[in-house]
């Protein structure tokens, strides 16, 4: 992991937060390539998980909004962590990660998804270890509950019906505007899913594992609304786990043999079912993906809450009735990392030791790298910066003339794939296999294309 | 005004946040077309920007960062609006937009960027008007200072130390973070630019016009860094203010006789010059976006408040000096405002009055609608199927094989742009001009690349 992170930060993916002020806990900045790279996760996922399909449309919610909508979601009442206090030191630890993860966990990772822990029986929750326990760390407090929300204060008014919060998940931005896409997408009818990409906070008590758990973060879900009945969500629950599973080898370019499957036996009194995919990161299996069906509980709270009607009128049996909802939902900063750790290899290549990323070509922060043979003729530059402005328009792209040919290519080895090698005509070289097909240039961009975009 | 918020609610571009709560002030959500739309902005720009340019590239920086950045940056000391409490009803109001707005402006608009007016002379801060004036609101209490940053607390830790803040604006993460960027961007060599797209936030005190002075908007920004001088700053200052401007023309579609320029004249004490382009929005003549020349302030502030040098080291001067910058801003939901306001026409085809968004291919969220011709033969719907898959790999598209082919065209004519009609082999309807062309099946997705990219 920390070879990971390392080549992070000194090759511009990934930096601590205000690393000149001594860095900031659980927050981080995505560097040149870091920038690239995510938007390429959330592109591709917008793009064949919104646009591609006829069933399911995007929105873009904002990050504040009433409090109203987390005190209908449970949010404001159980979005919490237990926590303690050393009384000695004043420093605060969450009971569970101090000594029962072991008892929700085999691999020692978290206790899953705060949703299923927050209505697990008392006798669950994780409790503090006897006085005499050896690892701990001083004279403890009884665990607290500590709400994870980032709260902050709207308007100019000093009294407190101002408050709100920074949202901890994209997902009831969905809900709450479940009419109004109703009522707007073109071709809308159920079975229907609402994808939203976006920004969520949790001010976990102690961040850890890089990006994997941060403070803010970014989440591609989709509520996918269903009609009643346990035959329709049972259905649409497998093909959600079966795409979403194809989608991360196909399109992110993950190692099938780290990928796995969490089936979840405790859930909250309202969920019907819950199946996570795992990734095998260096610090142990980890939920990437959690795709949950949840009834239709959210609807029913904010209908409840808001006195509105959730309500769906069935064009086809002529009912209406409360949508229950499948909800695949993805961390695009734990699928980033999941990305890189999947790509992260250390080779040889004729006797020299390398480490390479290799991406999958519509992950791959820079797309191709061009790189002319520079004591050839003179007219080469020209047509090697013709290629690069034609191939730059589409895509992130690297001319690199200086230097020899072996060591340019080992600056791209962990960053770029394919690398064009221009020599006249365009000798394209596979930076994971090394493979070189020689190729006229006006092929160039639809071979890049169709490796990129698959069409 | 009226009538383009009323057409941006009706056909999903964007809700208010929360309607099923009554509303959140100051806080909008983008739906199924108005998601589009904004990606369609934010992808054109980091594609033109960022990606194809070689002087600049791209950084995501987190939203909430360490507060020492807003100390240094002088947002937590200066960044407030001036404040005035009606005694009796107890409403708070802007002080300059209750009165004084005309004093700044000539069209009662704002007055101008907050960071000029802060650091004005006291004689030009607004003043509450005498007792006796004919629209004061009640008895007021002296103006006093509202900071606008949105304040929370990270960690669970009960003491100051935790509190944090929302970003205001996204520049000061790329100022942080310039030797992170310039050691590790491949090529970085002065002049370069860091270009960043994100979210920001600012508690406005009466938040209006829609969306264009929101709490919760979206920056596209870059800091263009230069080498000492005069003439560097004067000339890269006077390239963006061009380029900036024919990006909106070209790629975004804006009608050039709604832009403008205004030069401030009143600058704070570190900036060396400011030019806006304007929209004229129905609600009057704003500021779209805003290209200031900052000198090396920023770099200057956080070297002396983080003791980190942000010096760069000159290789071919072979001088170590802070860049001064130069720092195109524009936000993207004003620039969303502007493309649907400069897109909106009522027009007449045949008779019949049409409300019309004549989008930019390049902005509009549908980018064709395939209406096959139902009643011809049973194989067209196949073809059209198949047109339609192809496309919508690339594109937002819509197939609608519903009623007749008027009112078909009708829906289109709001959201869309071109029409493709299929009837065997391929018509394709201008949305706009309503003229049409015939193509072969496979010049169709060439055709649409061509409009939409440009390539």
């Amino acid at each position: 992991m920390e070879e990971v992170v390392s080549l992070c930060k000194k090759r511009g993916f990934v930096f601590g937060s205000s690393e000149i002020y001594n860095g900031f806990n659980g927050f981080y900045d995505y560097g040149p390539l870091g920038s690239e790279l995510k938007r390429n996760i959330k592109e591709r996922w917008w793009r064949d998980m919104v646009r591609a399909r006829d069933d399911v449309c995007g929105v873009d919610s904002s990050i504040i909004a009433s409090p109203r909508i987390w005190e209908a979601s449970g949010h404001v009442g159980g979005f919490s962590d237990p926590m303690v206090d050393d009384k000695t030191t004043k420093k605060r630890y969450r009971a569970d990660q101090l000594f029962y993860a072991e008892l929700a966990c085999d691999d020692g990772s978290s206790l899953g998804c705060v949703t299923c822990l927050e209505d697990a029986a008392d006798e669950d929750r994780p409790r503090i270890p006897p006085p005499d326990a050896p690892d701990r760390p001083g004279d403890l407090t009884a665990p607290r509950d500590f709400n994870l929300m980032f709260q902050t204060s709207v308007g100019a008014a000093e009294d407190n019906s101002a408050a709100a919060y920074l949202r901890p998940e994209t997902a009831q931005g969905i809900f709450v505007n479940f009419k109004n896409v109703a009522s707007t997408a073109r071709g809308f009818k159920l079975p229907y899913g609402i994808g939203q990409i976006g920004k969520a906070f949790r001010n976990e008590i102690t961040p850890r594992n890089f990006i994997f758990r941060s403070r803010e973060f970014e989440q591609m879900e989709i509520e996918y609304f269903l009609p009643p009945g346990d035959d329709a969500w049972r259905a649409a629950h497998a093909r959600w786990i079966d795409d979403c599973r194809a989608w991360l080898v196909e399109a992110c370019g993950l190692r099938e043999e780290l990928l796995g499957f969490e089936v979840h036996d405790k859930l909250a009194h309202y969920a019907l079912a819950c199946t996570d995919i795992t990734f095998r990161f260096p610090f142990g299996e980890q939920e990437l993906q959690g795709i949950a069906a949840r009834g239709s509980f959210d609807l029913k709270q904010h209908t409840d809450a808001s006195g509105k009607s959730l309500e769906y009128f069935d064009d086809g049996t002529k009912e209406k009735y409360l949508p229950q909802v499948i909800k695949p939902s993805i961390g695009v900063d734990r699928l980033f990392l999941a990305v890189v750790c999947s790509a992260f290899e250390e080779d040889e290549v004729n006797g020299e030791k390398r480490s390479v990323l290799k991406f999958h070509p519509a992950m791959a922060p820079v797309k191709v790298a061009i790189l002319p043979l520079v004591k050839k003729d003179a007219g080469i530059n020209d047509i090697a910066a013709a290629l690069y402005g034609d191939l730059k328009k589409r895509y992130n792209c690297q001319l690199d003339a200086a230097g020899n040919i072996g060591r340019r290519y080992r600056r791209q080895d962990e960053i770029a794939r394919p690398s064009a090698l221009d020599d006249g005509a365009v000798t394209v070289r596979d930076r994971d296999t090394t493979d070189q097909v020689r190729l006229k240039i006006e092929d160039v961009v639809p071979y890049v294309t169709k490796l990129v975009e698959g069409y």
